[in-house]
């Protein structure tokens, strides 16, 4: 596709001259994707910009490589089940994880705000080396800058992230085929009810803990499991709303999804109904949807439910036959509705 | 090393635990050293961290790779000579030329504050492409993140990069030897004063403008000319003094720097005078200093001369037999001083 066809297509609410960016530019719906693809990605090049995945893949030193790149702005720093720095570490993992890359090494970019415990910091570094650990790569390289007070927030991290894929391996969007299955590692929506809860300081009875998670593991075992995975990809920003839509919107294919099939916790559903979200919105960082061949479909389940974490992952829809790029959700009392992005912003800073 | 002998060794500030965040911890100059070698060097992993380069060098995919990140915070964005996205393409391109590696892909990650214009993100996009084809690499992946208003400052960006090293080279300071000519590509100190007199709206008579620029080209004059390069260097925050220290820090052994052979342009050394500046101490983003064997030092000037922005190179210096570890200084008058960091912060906020 050229850059004028992605701009064109893809450019429903144009950006007038004296715009500025607004809170939901950067939520993971429809703002934000209209801003990567009218006025960032034209000036990107390379196949993999073009197919919508978070992670480039290209040739480099005579193998394929894998390529990705986060910045972390979540607010508070620390919350119940993780904070920025595993967050940082994990997220990066995850983004290399879904081309099929084995995470090798990270870099570290620090944005600290002058007045900034060098103790906290401390504790943060610590959290990403356990997480590094935990998640078999190494963090190579870094970089640290200081901003005045008032003109940061306390610490912003970005991770970029290198990785091999092997040289059979191509998942993608555009290897989603009819009839696939789509499958889930587990409960939604707890990243970002324990993030919005922890910074609000609401007061819910249950103990919800983000589900931040490196996923190099669970994607290995799919792998060794030998299932042909056409596509993966992790349910962040925009949770399994803007993953799935994404999806459908860049291999032109449909997707249903089975509302009764999708694992929320109770806990979380309640909060979820007192905040007014619907859970598919809201963000995870070790949750991903993986789409593989119907016939593979149980036996990949039965690979994920032998992973920590991922017991609880499940079928939860299929890919049509039809070619309109749209996502059906089949309710629980049997009615059917579309699903779509945000447009707007529902919790900043999840991330 | 091990990490114990790396703390032991370069923590002559001890910090305490109620200690913050300082401007000066981002300054490129001892405090910054400090705090990356005592609390953050200890997490990292692998060679490239602890050999004290900007790149992480590592095997992957079968070949040699090099890695590295920058974030960018420069103030004001725009500035006589560039701005803050081509200085974020070839700040990270330089990094991945002074371990040698030729550049391939770059990374982008964006954190934008609330309100920032949506025509000025559209310009600088525009420059860091511009940028990314005049050094022959390519933007392939990126990500986008939107604070509040007043907890950014309009725009930070990271640039990381990926490039390939070919397997017979090893550049780095463990590479230095005795004798070495210490080579510079041009005059110093532009960038550091250029920013400066934009930010605060100094009435200078003369243009000078940033020397940002990409050293892959260069560099790669350097090797194809046949040129044993030992080490190289370039001469970001902390300028001159600090790469000259690091370097004989890392490799053990001193260096001799004549003053009077270090090109500084006449309006740039007057506003150094009145700023009470040394140039040694100001930031640059298109210098380096390479290491060479000095009877090739001749022909290493005049590789760099036919390049365009290296028509004043020049031996500078060399490395000496003493294994202290210091760099000293002859002045214009014969007189020799002892060359360190800075201590404190000079010009926050320069790249």
């Amino acid at each position: 596709m050229s850059e004028d066809e992605i701009v064109s297509l893809t450019c429903p609410m144009p950006h007038r001259r004296d715009d500025t960016v607004r809170p939901a530019h950067g939520g993971g719906g429809r703002l934000m994707h209209q801003l990567i693809q009218t006025i960032i990605a034209p000036h990107f090049g390379g196949d993999a910009i073009s197919s919508g995945q978070d992670s480039a893949v290209f040739d480099l030193a005579g193998g394929r490589c894998a390529f990705t790149t986060d910045s972390y702005v979540v607010k508070p720093l620390f919350f119940p089940g993780g904070d920025i720095g595993s967050l940082a570490v994990n997220g990066t993992v995850n983004d290399l994880s879904m081309v099929g890359a084995k995470p090798v090494s990270l870099s570290v970019g620090f944005i600290i705000e002058e007045g900034f415990s060098l103790e906290m910091l401390t504790r943060i570094v610590q959290r990403m080396r356990a997480a590094a650990d935990s998640a078999g790569v190494a963090l190579v390289t870094g970089d640290t800058k200081v901003v005045e007070r008032g003109k940061g927030d306390g610490l912003f991290i970005n991770t970029s992230g290198v990785g091999c894929v092997p040289d059979a391996l191509v998942i993608g969007p555009d290897q989603v085929r009819p009839g696939d299955a789509i499958i889930l590692n587990g409960d939604i929506a707890r990243h970002g009810i324990a993030v919005m809860i922890a910074r609000d300081g609401l007061d819910f009875d249950a103990d919800i803990e983000s589900d931040t998670a490196a996923l190099n593991i669970p994607v290995q075992r799919l792998l060794d499991a030998g299932i042909d995975v056409h596509c993966m990809r992790d349910l962040t920003r925009g949770g399994l709303a803007s993953a799935s839509v994404e999806i459908a919107e860049s291999s032109g294919l449909s997707l249903v999804l089975d509302e009764a099939s999708i694992p929320v916790r109770p806990a979380v559903r309640s909060a979820c109904d007192l905040l007014g979200f619907d859970p598919i919105h809201v963000a995870n960082e070790g949750r991903f949807i993986s789409f593989v061949p119907e016939a593979q479909a149980e036996k990949a389940v039965a690979a994920l439910n032998g992973v920590p974490g991922c017991e609880d992952a499940v079928i939860i829809g299929h890919v049509t036959g039809e070619a309109a790029g749209h996502v059906t959700m089949i309710s629980r009392i049997g009615g059917t509705r579309l699903v779509d992005m945000l447009s707007g912003e529902q919790l900043p800073r999840i991330c």
